[in-house]
């Protein structure tokens, strides 16, 4: 949950000014994001129109300067049909705008609840859909490199590889260990293209069965394809108790496959990728876990969630494993 | 901002069921409320048609058998044409359901933006409102001791008066001497009725310079009618830097009066009401302010911007001062 900035009725309304949508008719803050502010908008124009939004305030961990990157990506994928939210336009094109001396956007509104318990047919439309979105992303040219990939993780390990064990005993081992393995085995000549990277649950809408919208890119960067794969196993398949659920698995590779073939060396790379994976959130999660601010509004989640994963994955000699 | 409950895309799928209003399209956890966890919803039915809905759980400050007193009276309101949010019935007839354990309303979505500064339009139309409701309210014959009125604030000073001076020096004074003298000074044969009591800004839903909606009536109850407009001044007619604004009490006072006229007993009772409500929420803010809980989700307010209107209210010697 998370709404940092306070927005009055009149930095509202100067805002819309710029715009060509109408008067705001309803404003919340909504409990969505841990990174910036967001305010669920709905304005009426001068037709009687009504239109639904999302103003989103950058805070302070974002980065202005790749704030372009990530609206001209989903502009991107909205204008080839993928439901990602579309950055709006004020009267002069621009989509940035300043708001109490931060950086503001106003983005389109998707239906859609996202689900904590997938079922496998939601499983398979989020296959379906990654593999939709990296064909969409082909000719995306913008650049972003994954600060979280292998060369982000031997720096961000050495932040927290003191304190480590005091989450759990073994994990400064496991850590280690797995930094060692994969800098040595990290595959070099898979595919690559822009990616989600962090497409988590909370990250998709669905309606039913059906993905009606993408959200968050601000992880999104240049990496291997086969890798936002790896995320979406290591998130939407396992249970709560820590159980891997082949049948979901199999139904999301399955339906990836189908509309974007996976060559072989794709294929047979994904448990090292998934062992990647589990590391960056482990590692991501450790680094918050450790540098918690008293009083935060944000609920640290639990790092052990993925050192679980990664100990799972270790055990996968074969991508065939992951689908039985 | 508050959202206590997770509620799962299964809990709510298990919910709508009860309902006759189809399902979810959306559903996001909003910022608003202190006492409760709302969540925005909106649903689709089998016709297609789209609506709009607030989910409330009710969190553990609130009294569940003082719930259906509150459903039904904002019912009454939206009956009678006062923009109140209406509880909805499920198919067996019920406002109130179990959700996680907790009671939980499906109530309407109300547009309109709340401002936290008010002009003069605005503050008449709350004048007016305010009036519209007392009438409507005129037979709601549900009873509820306003138990944050006079007979309340003792023991409740009791509970904060040796830790007040450490919020600001003179507090105890202030509060024992205003104590004695509201016991000593309170009216006791004012035209009574239901009030909202806590009509506060962000209480109130706005388009342009119209009142669309009220809100949270969990302090609603039995008292001084014209307590209610003490409410409103205390809340509605100081600027941020704590200067009254006369014009703001000036046209609130005289639409309130033009759709509910004030009897002379009443008018001349304002400044001593004011001194109450002042007291109230000085009093409930330093409850609130010394009883922080460590890493707490919503931010306590100061209160001694209620301990400075208080001393402003005890230089008004007529109301007649409150509007020159």
């Amino acid at each position: 949950m998370a709404v940092y900035t306070h927005i009055s009725e009149a930095d509202l309304s100067d805002l819309l000014k710029r715009y060509d949508i109408g008067v705001a008719t309803s404003f919340k803050g909504i409990a969505e994001g841990v990174e910036n502010s967001n305010y669920f908008l709905s304005t009426r124009n001068a037709h009687g129109n009504n239109q639904r939004f999302i103003l989103t305030i950058y805070e302070k961990r974002a980065n202005p300067e790749e704030l372009p990157y990530f609206l001209s990506l989903t502009n991107h994928l909205a204008d080839k049909g993928v439901a990602a939210p579309r950055p709006v336009k004020d009267i002069d094109g621009q989509y940035l705008q300043q708001l109490c001396g931060k950086p503001a956007c106003i983005i389109s509104f998707l239906d859609g609840v996202s689900t904590d318990d997938p079922n496998i047919e939601q499983c398979g439309a989020v296959g379906t859909t990654l593999a939709k979105m990296h064909h969409a992303l082909g000719d995306y040219t913008a650049e972003r490199k994954n600060d979280l990939s292998l060369s982000g993780w031997r720096p961000l390990a050495e932040k927290i590889i003191d304190d480590a064990d005091q989450v759990e005993t073994g994990l400064v081992a496991l850590i280690k260990n797995e930094l060692a393995f994969l800098e040595q085995s990290w595959p070099l000549n898979l595919p690559t293209g822009t990616i989600h990277a962090d497409l988590f649950p909370d990250n998709v809408l669905f309606l039913g069965n059906e993905v009606n919208g993408l959200i968050d890119f601000y992880f999104a960067c240049d990496d291997i394809l086969a890798y936002d794969i790896a995320v979406c196993f290591d998130s939407w398949c396992f249970d709560p108790s820590g159980s891997f659920i082949h049948a979901r698995a199999k139904r999301m590779l399955e339906m990836y496959d189908a509309h974007r073939p996976l060559s072989p060396e794709e294929m047979a790379a994904l448990p090292i990728l998934c062992r990647g994976s589990s590391l960056r959130f482990l590692l991501t999660r450790l680094y918050d876990w450790l540098h918690q601010v008293e009083g935060a509004v944000v609920k640290v989640k639990d790092p052990r969630e993925f050192a679980a994963h990664l100990r799972f994955h270790q055990t996968i000699r074969d991508t065939a494993d992951y689908v039985v």
